[in-house]
């Protein structure tokens, strides 16, 4: 696995300093192709972790698979930055599963504030680099699992990958992210059944727009104890103390 | 002309005040579509400003088009969210203009720090939504035009347009950036013949080694008194007080 950083040496200016030597640690960057039978699918600018999770976020978000028993096998070839996807099904008999309707999420305002939290503390490579986007799975005030990337979209793909492949239901939890939602963001969201997104930054109106059509709570700009709610008041739950 | 932000009807949580309405600004984003001879050469989401600029930009940065003169024509519909733009050369006896090779850029470190305070104040649309970013072109300490979009990539092909619509060298002046470097706004730059870059934000290793190889400064972290140099060094002048 290529690493997550790169060490270099560079320069810096300051006031009483002047220009120093100084030994940074950049965020690696790396293009990587999703191939089925020997056609390029998509590629990306990556950060070159979990690339089986991006992979398959991709499929899904794309709108390539909705299902777990479409993808048949998956590789990542690490040298040649390639993962390769088989989409045969794997298991033509295989029915959808006799579904459990998933409860809808509630949200408490705390765990709101909890889950950002967490986020952001998760991150040593925000902290060592300052460059890149995390996104979470949150279920009450738990982060399940987190994601980096330098692409937010990417970050959001590894996310909802790892869900397809570890069997996890997101409609009954929430995706915490760090960055801006944009109606692209949104329409990830929206095909993978995300009723609730909380960010640490802005939402544009087309992103508030959708939310408010099919009914997802959007809230913004998670800051220390507050956060904006853009649509879906319904779900959020404010505690007397 | 759409216009940049849309208010909304929102609510606010807060630790005292629990949820309260609110009207905020929310960024616009609107798709836009490129066409030529018929056919889209490409669509984006993107703040509704300059979508001239946006068009040419993205025919320069995409390497669709190298010169003025390639671009006969271009016309913005707004109604329908389409730039409209004529590649049959203007006039086919237009030689490329007897080139003066401008002057190699000086970077003073106390003028890259003006530029950088210049581009976050220069910003309304950043301090009313929180959602943009923000791309300008700098000669020493004066900003002489600064783009802001949702998209980072969308930013810099409006400054870059309206350097190609305007007749404006980009050699030697100084691309100033508020968010991240990565490779791919890296490869616009040098396609574009950018010869320093300025980000207030993190640059990725990839980003570092392209201007390593080319030659190019690259000033990152820009930040009250300070930035850090990934690459070319050489042209930063330090100078005593």
């Amino acid at each position: 696995m290529e690493k997550a950083v790169t060490g270099w040496g560079i320069h810096r200016y300051g006031p009483q300093s002047g220009i120093e030597r100084f030994d940074d640690i950049l965020i690696s960057e790396l293009l990587v192709k999703i191939v089925s039978d020997g056609r390029e699918l998509g590629s990306s600018w990556c950060s070159p972790m979990h690339l089986d999770e991006l992979a398959v976020g991709f499929l899904l978000t794309s709108g390539k698979i909705t299902r777990a028993d479409e993808l048949a096998g998956i590789k990542v070839d690490e040298e040649n930055q390639v993962v390769y996807v088989d989409l045969r099904t794997l298991d033509p008999r295989a029915e959808k599963s006799a579904e459990k309707k998933p409860q809808d999420v509630k949200i408490y305002a705390q765990d709101v504030l909890d889950l950002m939290k967490q986020l952001l503390q998760s991150s040593q490579l925000h902290r060592d680099t300052g460059g890149v986007h995390t996104v979470a799975l949150g279920q009450r005030n738990q982060l399940l699992i987190y994601r980096e990337d330098i692409g937010r979209h990417n970050a959001v793909d590894k996310v909802l990958g790892y869900c397809l492949l570890h069997g996890i239901s997101i409609e009954d939890k929430v995706l915490v992210l760090s960055g801006r939602v944009s109606s692209e963001i949104m329409s990830k969201a929206i095909r993978m059944g995300v009723k609730c997104l909380v960010s640490r930054s802005a939402v544009t109106d087309e992103a508030c727009r959708m939310a408010r059509e099919q009914g997802i709570t959007l809230l913004g700009f998670t800051r220390g104890a507050r956060f904006n709610i853009y649509s879906g008041i319904d779900r959020i739950i404010v505690e007397e103390e």
